[in-house]
């Protein structure tokens, strides 16, 4: 397994922004988190909520929690809410049950990290993450890591 | 980007407590915040419960740390209650999903605090939250920042 | 017993800042609380740090969770350091070791509630609590109630 | 008052990781926040431990709670430790008593915000505080700011 270096989180964050300005999105806050699901490194955009700290965090690290990205998490929160429920108590709300977390692979498929982006809607904000990830050569996966 | 001094966070509590007295609502808790969530003035009418500072504080809490008034906030609870469900957790129950907290504006539409308020229905507690803004120069934001 | 209305409780924090400012002390945070422990008013001056209500409510809470004036707690808790960071813990941190914390008594003594007060040093937050709570004709207790 | 950007957070962290590898120091975490205690920005240099986000953050946290840097309170938790006790629980750890959280302040001595520093000893974790500060043109209060 390589590891996820912070030159390369810091890049990732950095090309995720170039995304949302070129899109022209909310402003945003980004986390990168190792596979332990400790910061790396994070930016937050001018303008961006208070709270975004929090979700972005929340999903980057429920995405490593679960094994996949927010996406599936937010898919099998709407057919059983009240494990959702459990799994936020359970994680202190670090589980996010919406778009925008997705797991960092290299190129064996191993879990090197995971980015957690908030501030604009969850599809969005997914986008920023995919495109982060994958500018700077390695496997973004948004779902159930095959 | 001017800030929100205690004077006119005092005023603006004083402003929003007339109207609800002019409109014989029920006793109010009213709690206005600084941009980082910290309070800067606070009153609880007689007869207002004790769990009314808490739900006033986390209205005014929560519009800031989403960036839009908790009426929008309502609306989004209603569509997908996982999200909200995260959000309280997230944020200790300083999110509160129900009308009352709203973003006080400077002349440059800066976000520049926030305002919320409980005891009546939220309705009632909105009404009271733009007024008390409005009456002293100030643009109240119940919904999103255009 | 009679009960601390909010007219009462926003003219002690109004006197208190009054003797704060004719004595050139710090910004100060002022909580007056009922005798449940929950907030009727509160005043954050403009330039007071952001833990400072946590700071004051505390020594509200603290001299009403103890039935006395938080000089006595600072006394026990030189003593009996121990006991004391067991209280901290089991109130959350709501009882707070520094003078600033003075009970409210009614013409009966009957607690009718407490303030608390941070911002400069805790003998110059109590000289503020006491004068607050006297200028309104009420009694001061920032030892034990006899 | 003018307000931190995430390009400067961004700039200020850079360049106290820039002192750090000049003086070979140990492998540190970074963190800037804004006036009301919230992330802008972070960094964790390769090699730092899984709670240097925690201590960095709570470094800077604490200088924002009590409107003076981190080594002003060490020096008050030497002389006092039942009362910072008491602040650790308050703030739920966020405030640090050890060199490295440093006020940033604009050139009209306003507080903007705060950076936190953890990974070496506490003196050399504030040496590349105070140079990551000053290198970018604000102002460094390792104490209380006059």
């Amino acid at each position: 397994m390589s590891s996820l270096t912070l030159i390369n989180a810091s890049n990732i964050i950095d090309s995720a922004l170039k995304a949302a300005r070129k899109n022209n999105f909310s402003p945003l806050a980004i986390a990168v988190l190792d596979p332990g699901g400790h910061l790396i490194a994070f930016k937050r955009e001018d303008g961006a909520g208070i709270a975004r700290f929090d979700i972005a965090f929340g999903k980057a690290w429920g995405s490593l929690g679960m094994g996949f990205g927010s996406s599936e998490l937010t898919r099998r929160s709407q057919k059983n809410p009240q494990f959702i429920n459990t799994l936020t108590t359970i994680s202190q709300g670090r589980m996010v049950p919406s778009p925008g977390g997705v797991l960092i692979l290299d190129h064996e498929k191993a879990i090197i990290g995971a980015i957690g982006i908030s501030g604009d809607i969850g599809e969005n904000d997914e986008i920023c993450a995919i495109s982060g990830i994958e500018e700077n050569g390695f496997i973004a996966a948004n779902g159930i890591v095959s």
